[in-house]
């Protein structure tokens, strides 16, 4: 995503604001009590964890989610060190999730970078990622809100909620309401956390709380669906993974959802999904007979209905630049290339 | 733990209102913007979720922490739902640092029922614990109560630094500073936040939170200590382990700790930690020459000195049933065989 468009000038500041934030030592809670030493003591993190968040912060991620919370949260003019404290919260907790997701995956490369999993041990793999959740729940803490750290707590249960259904759920016979669950805890959930919060921070007034929150969630379905056709009609270099990677690792997307709704030829998918047929020459084939059957257009075009309705929601709120900000992200989303 | 023993009579119907709540189905925020489905929805975690939880919740752990939270709780009449929710938290954020260790060192069994990860995959028990320290977070949320929110981020920090750190770091050269630091934040931190937290939530003075910390921090010290002494002279079958288990997985702990400050034969400790030879007759001679060398009652009378130094901050207190209990407790941790 092109951080040059306007509505990414607009919080241009304040997504630095965030990767400061994001690289900050945290200061760690550290014992009173040694028997040799009376004084309270800090203590930091190994310095090896440092640098593997900066690695990852700087790693080059679109940075959507936090640019969402800091344009929702000067809409009701919300405490800037609050704000950037949401957004850092809700960036950290999306990395700590694509941390244990990569490993889970096996995968490789992330943005064309080596993954965390790719150099380290499956054991230093899993307590980083612990570790990037912990310090996103600090962070959330530090917006001092609780109404803010029982959503963000909800949300991260939402969203491992969502990933152990869909590990146990691999099979063609997907319904459509299962996979809008899916997509809602994997993405949705979080976008419309962003939102909510920054709402919420700011004293937005309850129903206007609840319109950031329906913008963030649509949006975010939008987002998912989106990326879900991107896997089959994507640039191979841009996505970073081959073409029909959801369907070699098992799942069932939008775009595969709709062939099977149009009764294109189930075999094709049942032979991947249920059989376990995963040579390039069947993904090939399902991916090509899907692309012909129209079913990517026909998930873009629910993608756009969400886009739609997501403006719909902001439509609600009092305009601003950053109200406008907003719609124009909402746009862009469908017209991403990757 | 013997569960009959006066201080957790005191709070048996505490602790049962605690199981209750671990094992209720959390209420998800659920999805609102459906295509097809405009009203508010809320979903549920997989069924397999609960059970598990279920089952790691009934396999028998000593319930020390959350009886440490109830009874820290209940001397500055902290409000029931809340304390309850505390000490679920702090049982469940244990819990679920357990299932990823257990994962990461790949042991399979756990006060003798199966782990997660002898019988689940990897990915299955990486995302489980993720789920837990959700839920965890959720039940810290419900506590109501900012600072109790953020102290409980900031243990979560502290827990996955320090194993980071102790991953990082097994080597026989190993400085009685690094391993206080190690068992601060693998055992003390926790016992720490839950009796600290406990006193917040009955809105306790300053200086009263401050003993509370004291006294959990010290006893959590001191139960490390005497679980690390186990290692090398419990009963195998009450360990569910074999003896030395620590020093075969690379782990200088107390009786090794005092044992090379003694100087004991370093050779016999660096051909295990740094040599890698953790072959039985290694391990063997090293567990038999550390016992002899008078570093287990060392060590204990380390521990010792970690309860007496709990003690003094209790006295600090008002005197009540469950500051005796407390200091009953204390005593006990010292005493116990496994």
């Amino acid at each position: 995503m092109d951080s040059t468009i306007a509505m990414f000038y607009l919080v241009q500041n304040d997504l630095r604001q965030v990767e400061n934030l994001l690289c900050e030592e945290p200061h760690l809670l550290g014992p009173r009590s040694f028997t040799s030493l009376q004084e309270v003591r800090s203590d930091a993190p190994p310095q090896i964890l440092k640098s593997v968040v900066i690695q990852l912060v700087g790693s080059g991620g679109k940075r959507i989610r936090p640019a969402l919370a800091l344009l929702a949260g000067h809409i009701y003019r919300a405490d800037q060190e609050r704000i950037v404290a949401l957004a850092s919260a809700i960036e950290l907790l999306h990395t700590a999730t694509l941390v244990h997701d990569d490993l889970i995956d096996g995968a490789l490369l992330r943005r064309g970078n080596p993954t965390l999993n790719a150099t380290w041990t499956p054991a230093a793999t899993v307590l980083t990622g612990d570790y990037l959740f912990a310090r996103a729940a600090d962070l959330a803490a530090q917006t001092d809100n609780l109404r803010v750290m029982r959503l963000f707590a909800q949300t991260l249960m939402v969203i491992c909620s969502g990933e152990i259904k869909q590990m146990l759920d691999k099979r063609a016979n997907l319904s459509r309401q299962q996979y809008y669950d899916r997509i809602y805890a994997k993405t949705a959930a979080l976008f419309a956390v962003a939102t909510e919060a920054a709402g919420v921070l700011g004293g937005a007034p309850e129903w206007a709380a609840t319109a950031l929150r329906d913008y963030g969630e649509r949006l975010g379905m939008a987002f998912q669906i989106v990326d879900d056709v991107l896997d089959f009609v994507g640039n191979e270099d841009r996505l970073g993974k081959p073409v029909g990677s959801d369907l070699r690792a098992g799942l069932v997307t939008a775009p595969t959802l709709w062939f099977l709704e149009r009764d294109g030829d189930r075999r094709l998918i049942t032979d991947i999904l249920d059989d376990g047929h995963k040579d390039d020459a069947s993904i090939r084939e399902a991916v090509r007979a899907i692309r012909e059957s129209g079913a990517v257009e026909a998930a873009l075009e629910e993608a756009r209905q969400f886009v739609t309705r997501s403006q719909a929601a902001l439509e609600l709120l009092p305009p601003s630049e950053y109200r406008d900000a907003l719609w124009e992200l909402s746009a862009f989303v469908v017209e991403r290339n990757r």
